[in-house]
């Protein structure tokens, strides 16, 4: 899979977590889409073409992904954009139950996108606890459990299929953000009764940057859970212009506007070679890249890092993050050498293996170098610019 | 202007107010996103490079169209969207007032996006009236007058500044949304009060299939409104990770998720031609070109349709919609002669002339191909197929 990406020679990218590196087929993909759909064929390509179709139909492709059925998942919007979708919906579902339950270690956003919806809907209220006392705060007064699968900063995975049970065991829907999951770890959607999903098309998915988010909805709630912010896209019959707004049937009802074409295409095109590999081999290799990588750190620097993620590797996301109060200056020493991580405040740096285009040689190199960071005191000259979000 | 879209030999597209024209520009523009700036630096180009900024960016670049300020437009989401988030807002700026004023004749997905902000908010309420009723009807429950300023089916242009007064008169916010109206005709947003506007980028602004939408607030307003869909990326600090949100100052703030970089970045690249050339230059071809079009139709066909645009130019925004019996049929044997229109339920022919890149003799030819189709009966052998959004 490696040769199907655009990788810049000598350097190793362990920021794919942040932006997934370039699919070889996206530029070609988009040069077709700009030039000959939109050019030559105009707004025809919305029907007699592939566009009208292309939220399903990437969505179908990701659902593969994250074990999910065709028609459970819509690829549209932005993450928080989804998320904020989902979690009024879950709540509107559960009528009598108010409470968003989530971490106070959830991706900030995922925390606005609740605390928004909250307010919007005026009758419900966030509920952030410590993860450990999660199971304890699921109460009679619990809508939706809202968590992140994978912790952006430390890379711990939660027990997904646990807390999903305890969340149904306690009569509350189960909303899963995929950020960090799709396309690096096993998911199981439907194996593991998840209800609600969302996620980001530009990390493990590779889409590009800002690329379409993704929604998934199981397929026996999407007749009892409404899109909040309806529009014509999701409607039964868009092109009949009915003052009334009836939701089209099945997955379709939670599309709001005009497709975003272009971001669709080089995902769509992104996902291609998920034709080719399945996501247990590509989990497989992920355990066996940051396996090697920690293990390299243990033996040539013992004691100068705290390990964030979890050592257990059933435990751990797609990434291995380290602690150290110089944490911003070591990832700027890095880049200087050509490894690619990226800095969280306010001590971690945190290194993805996106292991569709990573080789045992890169986690290798990546430890020397970073054996070499240390040993020398380079990280000290060093100077940082962040990488992005 | 012409020379820098690129257009079909022998076809005339005067479906540009559906889907613009590709500009030159936008294939070798996105090419280099993707190449270089993804391909190469990755997570990089967040700061290093342009994507960062690009929602402001872009936004100024509208703002220049639209006679708005730099700094009171974004780029980004989706025009349902943008308009939820500005219905929200207004509503929460308004408290004491319920009522989101609106006529039955908005485009539907408006209406659509309208109640289901109110049933969010829960004490909302939308209230749908004729156009001619809309002034008696501003009383002292509206919170916002929420019109599309040139209607979608007709092309009737509303008089903006004189209902933006209206509003204020009696307390209430004035949203516009220009989705045909950007691009198209002289609107100055701020020389006439308007306090929150959206507007659709794949029109004519000519950004692509489903490109990001835009916003605009009112400088005044933008410490006011809130956000109703927060997200990172509108935050004061978005890397501070903060767990609680704190709205970035100025328009910012309005911002939810990472921006959709190729389609702002064709969207940039399609703006890029307004350097040159002034809205109210573009208005006056696009006034020249429907005159002579229906100048053409009223002497060749006298009687055959029903003009359903204002016949006085300052009235009609930049389409000519024709009302037949068979429009179905009329605008399927016009493709068939390559004149690309469009249709609406239930018998309006929508032509839109997109001044950028429609000549005289491309109106006149236009006129020409419709009287043969009338006059041959073309049109009831022809075979429909829908152009699109």
């Amino acid at each position: 899979m490696r040769a199907r990406f655009v990788l810049t020679p000598d350097e190793i990218y362990l920021n794919g977590n942040s932006l997934g590196a370039l699919p070889r087929t996206v530029a070609s993909r988009l040069a077709e889409v700009v030039e000959r759909e939109w050019g030559e064929s105009l707004a025809r390509s919305w029907t007699a073409g592939s566009w009208f179709s292309a939220p399903e139909r990437v969505g179908d492709k990701i659902a593969a992904i994250i074990g999910a059925r065709p028609g459970e998942v819509l690829a549209c919007d932005s993450t928080t954009i989804v998320l904020a979708k989902l979690l009024a919906g879950a709540l509107r579902a559960r009528p009598g139950r108010k409470v968003i339950l989530t971490t106070s270690t959830n991706f900030p956003t995922d925390l606005y996108a609740a605390r928004g919806v909250a307010r919007l809907l005026g009758s419900a209220e966030v509920r952030c606890v410590e993860p450990a006392a999660l199971v304890a705060e699921l109460d009679e007064t619990v809508a939706v459990l809202s968590l992140t699968h994978v912790d952006f900063r430390t890379g711990e995975m939660f027990d997904l299929p646990g807390l999903t049970a305890a969340a149904h065991e306690a009569g509350a829907l189960a909303l899963w953000d995929l950020s960090h999951s799709a396309g690096a770890v096993v998911v199981g959607c439907d194996e593991h009764g998840v209800d609600l999903a969302v996620g980001c098309g530009y990390k493990y998915l590779n889409g590009g940057p800002g690329a379409p988010a993704f929604l998934y909805v199981r397929e026996e709630h999407q007749d009892m859970i409404d899109n909040p912010l309806p529009g014509w896209l999701g409607h039964e019959a868009p092109f009949d212009m009915s003052l009334d707004y009836r939701p089209a049937s099945g997955i379709r009802r939670f599309l709001t506007s005009t497709p975003a074409i272009l971001g669709l295409s080089a995902l769509e095109a992104a996902l291609d070679c998920w034709g080719e590999v399945t996501i247990e081999q590509v989990r497989r290799k992920s355990v066996q890249l940051s396996e090697l990588f920690i293990a390299a750190l243990e033996e040539r620097l013992p004691g100068v890092f705290e390990l964030a993620s979890p050592r257990e590797p059933e435990r751990r996301g797609s990434q291995v993050s380290l602690r150290h109060p110089e944490a911003r200056m070591i990832v700027a020493a890095l880049a200087e050498r050509g490894v690619i991580g990226d800095f969280r405040v306010p001590d971690v740096c945190r290194l993805g293996f996106g292991a569709l285009y990573l080789s045992f040689t890169d986690a290798f190199a990546a430890a020397e170098r970073l054996v070499a960071v240390m040993e020398s005191g380079a990280f000290r000259q060093a100077r940082f610019a962040r990488a992005g979000p």
